[in-house]
């Protein structure tokens, strides 16, 4: 039976629940009720019943969710019990800071190789042998990469990104400040630095229009 | 007179039009429509007068709006017209990525200083020579920086955000894994990066809720 569809409101919470529940599963709690996730998220615990019941719900009326047990469907939900192969586009700052970022070990985001042009390719970057550019058809005919995540300057990115979904990559990670045109069965997922910066300096000047820290 | 609280959404799409009219300008061009905003951003034409109207509009009936007033109009909304002086707590490789960033010189976003702990003190990384992150309360008090890049282990994220609003500083820009609890006077902002890439994986595997890129 087709589910009904998951708004990106709910989407965006179920890593916080992760993050949360791998927190509590730290410290040796095996049990938890959506009151008590409630006190710990800042959400309400109609709105994490609500959320957790679009996936099968999980908890048991009166007695809460197992953490363990929860964490490991969201895990799944969000497809992080698997492995991906991931390249990485540009080899700059935040190439650089993501080919390095131990955050992403656990969640089977796995680098596989860095693509750059010019003198960079052939030098080696954190155990790296940054790769051609210009060869990355060749490559993704080859070795069939599901992840990509462009660190590129914002005037080769598309160009680069054509590329990319011509080969089969499945999911764009893209760090480039453009929006970057793709077919609607190429996922595309944007960290925009310099919006996120505008955003907090936005709120800076205009206190009164800021929502505040409550998730 | 008080103007309505402007929604997160609006804020949201403020760094776009600023950027697309930083692209159009480029071109020389001086007069832009809601219709031909519309065509380069995909938000409709009436989305981008309502969001307009915000602020007070800047557009004429049929006339269109002035590019480079308006971008400079939004600027001033967004306060990247000021100059803000910004300290980057943590020299790993979001500290570094930061420290190193171009995208922001344009923004009026001055890194005067970096701070670590341990060894990583006194050395110098990208002409930022490390300060000891033990002594940040006095330094507040005398440098007084606005903005505070958080890009810590999560593990002291708290205890270091603590001092620094205790220490007056007005927007944190947040890269550490954990929501920051900070009194409402202080504007938080988040970068979750593992969020974001959960985020693309959730997508990839329920590719019946991925709402596209439209924006």
């Amino acid at each position: 039976m087709a589910r009904a569809r998951v708004s990106l409101a709910v989407v965006k919470r179920l890593p916080k629940y992760y993050r949360y529940l791998g927190m509590i599963e730290q410290k040796g709690i095996i049990r938890v009720s959506s009151q008590e996730l409630s006190s710990i998220t800042g959400l309400t615990a109609s709105q994490i019943r609500q959320d957790l019941n679009h996936f099968g719900g999980f908890g048991q009326q009166g007695y809460g969710y197992n953490v363990e047990e929860l964490k490991s469907e969201i895990e799944k939900i969000m497809g992080i019990n698997k492995s991906y192969k991931a390249i990485i586009l540009g080899c700059g700052n935040i190439g650089k800071a993501i080919m390095n970022y131990r955050g992403f070990k656990s969640s089977g985001f796995n680098i596989v190789d860095v693509f750059d042009h010019g003198k960079k390719v052939g030098t080696k970057i954190s155990d790296y042998e940054i790769k051609d550019i210009d060869k990355i058809e060749e490559y993704l005919k080859e070795k069939k990469p599901e992840i990509a995540v462009i660190a590129l300057p914002t005037d080769v990115a598309q160009d680069v990104c054509d590329k990319l979904v011509d080969g089969g990559i499945k999911g764009i990670w893209n760090f480039a400040s453009l929006d970057l045109k793709l077919p609607k069965n190429v996922v595309l997922e944007n960290v925009h630095l310099d919006e996120s910066l505008y955003t907090l300096t936005y709120y800076m000047n205009n206190l009164a229009d800021y929502p505040g820290t409550k998730n």
